[in-house]
Protein backbone atom coordinates (compact mmCIF):
# COMPACT_ATOMS: atom_id res chain seq x y z
CA UNK A 1 0.00 0.00 0.00
CA UNK A 2 1.44 3.63 -0.86
CA UNK A 3 0.26 6.79 -0.35
CA UNK A 4 -0.75 9.59 -2.58
CA UNK A 5 0.33 13.19 -1.14
CA UNK A 6 -1.01 15.92 -3.12
CA UNK A 7 -0.51 19.75 -1.49
CA UNK A 8 -3.57 21.60 -2.70
CA UNK A 9 -3.23 25.66 -2.42
CA UNK A 10 -6.51 26.62 -2.60
CA UNK A 11 -8.03 30.22 -3.79
CA UNK A 12 -8.65 32.56 -0.95
CA UNK A 13 -12.07 32.69 0.64
CA UNK A 14 -13.08 28.89 -1.58
CA UNK A 15 -11.84 26.93 0.90
CA UNK A 16 -16.09 25.81 2.17
CA UNK A 17 -16.10 25.15 -1.51
CA UNK A 18 -13.12 22.81 -2.29
CA UNK A 19 -14.22 21.13 0.84
CA UNK A 20 -17.46 20.46 0.39
CA UNK A 21 -16.41 19.15 -3.69
CA UNK A 22 -13.63 16.50 -2.34
CA UNK A 23 -16.58 15.24 -0.22
CA UNK A 24 -18.70 14.94 -3.19
CA UNK A 25 -15.47 13.36 -5.06
CA UNK A 26 -15.55 10.66 -2.19
CA UNK A 27 -17.68 8.02 -4.51
CA UNK A 28 -15.26 8.63 -7.36
CA UNK A 29 -12.32 7.43 -4.98
CA UNK A 30 -14.70 4.29 -3.41
CA UNK A 31 -15.34 3.34 -6.88
CA UNK A 32 -11.57 3.52 -8.03
CA UNK A 33 -9.03 0.47 -8.60
CA UNK A 34 -7.17 -0.14 -6.27
CA UNK A 35 -8.19 2.86 -4.16
CA UNK A 36 -8.29 2.02 0.11
CA UNK A 37 -9.16 5.20 1.84
CA UNK A 38 -8.95 9.22 0.84
CA UNK A 39 -8.79 12.08 3.74
CA UNK A 40 -8.32 15.73 3.58
CA UNK A 41 -6.06 17.60 6.04
CA UNK A 42 -5.73 21.51 6.33
CA UNK A 43 -2.61 22.96 7.35
CA UNK A 44 -2.85 25.48 11.01
CA UNK A 45 -0.18 27.81 9.67
CA UNK A 46 -1.47 28.27 6.25
CA UNK A 47 -5.63 27.50 6.47
CA UNK A 48 -5.89 27.77 2.29
CA UNK A 49 -3.01 25.05 1.89
CA UNK A 50 -4.73 21.44 2.02
CA UNK A 51 -3.11 17.85 1.85
CA UNK A 52 -5.24 15.11 0.09
CA UNK A 53 -3.72 12.10 0.73
CA UNK A 54 -5.26 8.42 -0.91
CA UNK A 55 -4.15 5.30 0.13
CA UNK A 56 -3.51 2.86 -3.38
CA UNK A 57 -2.30 -0.03 -3.91
CA UNK A 58 0.53 0.82 -6.65
CA UNK A 59 1.20 3.52 -7.80
CA UNK A 60 0.21 3.02 -10.95
CA UNK A 61 -3.40 2.60 -9.96
CA UNK A 62 -3.23 6.47 -8.91
CA UNK A 63 -1.01 7.41 -11.78
CA UNK A 64 -2.28 5.39 -14.83
CA UNK A 65 -5.57 4.24 -14.05
CA UNK A 66 -7.15 6.71 -11.57
CA UNK A 67 -5.37 9.91 -14.05
CA UNK A 68 -6.60 8.31 -17.58
CA UNK A 69 -10.25 8.04 -15.93
CA UNK A 70 -13.42 9.80 -16.56
CA UNK A 71 -13.64 9.75 -12.65
CA UNK A 72 -10.27 12.02 -12.76
CA UNK A 73 -11.92 14.37 -14.82
CA UNK A 74 -14.60 14.40 -12.67
CA UNK A 75 -12.88 14.80 -9.47
CA UNK A 76 -11.10 18.09 -11.39
CA UNK A 77 -14.53 19.26 -12.02
CA UNK A 78 -15.89 19.36 -9.09
CA UNK A 79 -12.48 21.13 -7.26
CA UNK A 80 -9.98 22.07 -9.67
CA UNK A 81 -11.50 25.34 -10.02
CA UNK A 82 -10.55 26.38 -6.23
CA UNK A 83 -6.82 25.50 -6.90
CA UNK A 84 -4.51 28.34 -6.29
CA UNK A 85 -1.76 26.61 -8.06
CA UNK A 86 -1.62 22.87 -9.40
CA UNK A 87 -0.98 20.42 -7.14
CA UNK A 88 2.03 19.55 -6.21
CA UNK A 89 2.11 15.02 -5.71
CA UNK A 90 4.03 12.79 -4.90
CA UNK A 91 4.07 9.05 -3.58
CA UNK A 92 5.09 7.68 0.02
CA UNK A 93 5.46 4.85 1.58
CA UNK A 94 6.40 3.38 5.21
CA UNK A 95 9.31 3.27 6.66
CA UNK A 96 8.54 2.60 9.76
CA UNK A 97 5.72 3.00 12.43
CA UNK A 98 7.08 3.80 15.90
CA UNK A 99 4.03 3.58 17.90
CA UNK B 1 -5.34 16.47 18.11
CA UNK B 2 -3.43 17.76 15.40
CA UNK B 3 -0.56 16.29 12.96
CA UNK B 4 3.11 17.50 13.08
CA UNK B 5 4.52 17.17 9.36
CA UNK B 6 8.40 17.69 9.59
CA UNK B 7 9.70 17.19 5.77
CA UNK B 8 13.13 15.89 6.22
CA UNK B 9 15.89 15.95 3.60
CA UNK B 10 18.65 13.66 4.54
CA UNK B 11 22.20 13.11 2.89
CA UNK B 12 22.46 10.93 -0.09
CA UNK B 13 24.08 7.71 1.55
CA UNK B 14 23.12 8.46 4.92
CA UNK B 15 19.03 7.43 5.11
CA UNK B 16 19.82 4.00 7.03
CA UNK B 17 21.94 5.74 9.35
CA UNK B 18 18.51 8.63 9.89
CA UNK B 19 16.27 5.34 10.15
CA UNK B 20 17.98 3.91 12.63
CA UNK B 21 18.23 6.59 14.66
CA UNK B 22 14.86 7.64 14.08
CA UNK B 23 13.93 3.96 15.16
CA UNK B 24 16.18 4.84 18.76
CA UNK B 25 14.14 8.03 18.97
CA UNK B 26 10.47 6.22 19.62
CA UNK B 27 11.17 5.92 23.07
CA UNK B 28 11.29 9.77 23.43
CA UNK B 29 8.35 10.66 21.22
CA UNK B 30 6.36 7.63 23.34
CA UNK B 31 7.23 9.68 26.66
CA UNK B 32 6.45 13.19 25.12
CA UNK B 33 3.26 15.41 26.99
CA UNK B 34 0.73 15.08 24.37
CA UNK B 35 1.82 12.38 21.80
CA UNK B 36 0.12 9.79 21.03
CA UNK B 37 1.78 8.57 17.83
CA UNK B 38 4.73 8.35 15.81
CA UNK B 39 5.59 7.14 12.31
CA UNK B 40 7.74 7.87 8.75
CA UNK B 41 7.08 7.91 5.12
CA UNK B 42 9.67 7.82 2.52
CA UNK B 43 8.65 8.77 -0.66
CA UNK B 44 8.59 6.89 -3.91
CA UNK B 45 10.22 9.63 -6.08
CA UNK B 46 13.03 10.75 -4.31
CA UNK B 47 14.37 8.36 -1.78
CA UNK B 48 16.32 10.79 -0.03
CA UNK B 49 12.75 12.76 1.35
CA UNK B 50 11.40 11.53 4.55
CA UNK B 51 8.40 12.71 5.94
CA UNK B 52 8.17 12.37 9.98
CA UNK B 53 4.34 12.63 11.27
CA UNK B 54 3.69 13.23 14.71
CA UNK B 55 0.14 12.91 16.70
CA UNK B 56 0.19 15.83 19.30
CA UNK B 57 -2.80 16.82 21.30
CA UNK B 58 -2.06 20.72 20.69
CA UNK B 59 0.19 22.74 19.02
CA UNK B 60 2.00 23.66 21.88
CA UNK B 61 3.04 19.90 23.10
CA UNK B 62 5.22 20.09 20.45
CA UNK B 63 6.20 23.57 19.83
CA UNK B 64 6.57 24.42 23.55
CA UNK B 65 6.54 21.30 25.47
CA UNK B 66 8.72 19.31 23.02
CA UNK B 67 10.88 21.49 21.54
CA UNK B 68 12.32 23.17 25.05
CA UNK B 69 12.59 19.12 26.24
CA UNK B 70 16.21 17.72 26.83
CA UNK B 71 14.14 14.88 24.92
CA UNK B 72 14.06 17.15 21.78
CA UNK B 73 17.84 17.66 21.92
CA UNK B 74 18.45 13.71 22.27
CA UNK B 75 16.28 13.67 18.97
CA UNK B 76 18.20 15.93 17.18
CA UNK B 77 21.42 14.26 18.28
CA UNK B 78 19.95 10.80 16.69
CA UNK B 79 18.61 11.85 13.90
CA UNK B 80 20.00 15.87 13.11
CA UNK B 81 23.53 14.66 11.63
CA UNK B 82 21.87 13.11 8.59
CA UNK B 83 19.82 15.85 7.50
CA UNK B 84 20.91 17.62 4.23
CA UNK B 85 18.57 21.10 4.77
CA UNK B 86 16.70 22.16 7.75
CA UNK B 87 13.68 20.28 8.35
CA UNK B 88 10.23 22.27 7.27
CA UNK B 89 7.76 22.01 9.74
CA UNK B 90 3.89 22.79 9.27
CA UNK B 91 0.82 21.49 11.40
CA UNK B 92 -2.81 19.88 9.93
CA UNK B 93 -5.72 18.81 11.42
CA UNK B 94 -8.18 16.29 9.68
CA UNK B 95 -10.94 18.30 7.23
CA UNK B 96 -12.83 15.16 6.91
CA UNK B 97 -12.12 11.53 6.40
CA UNK B 98 -13.85 10.14 2.97
CA UNK B 99 -13.43 6.67 4.03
Amino acid sequence: MIYEIAQLTIKEGEEAAFEAGARKAVPLFQRAKGCHGMRVERSIETPSAYTLIVTWETVEDHMVHFRNSADFQEWRGLVGGTFAAPPQVHHTSVAFVGF
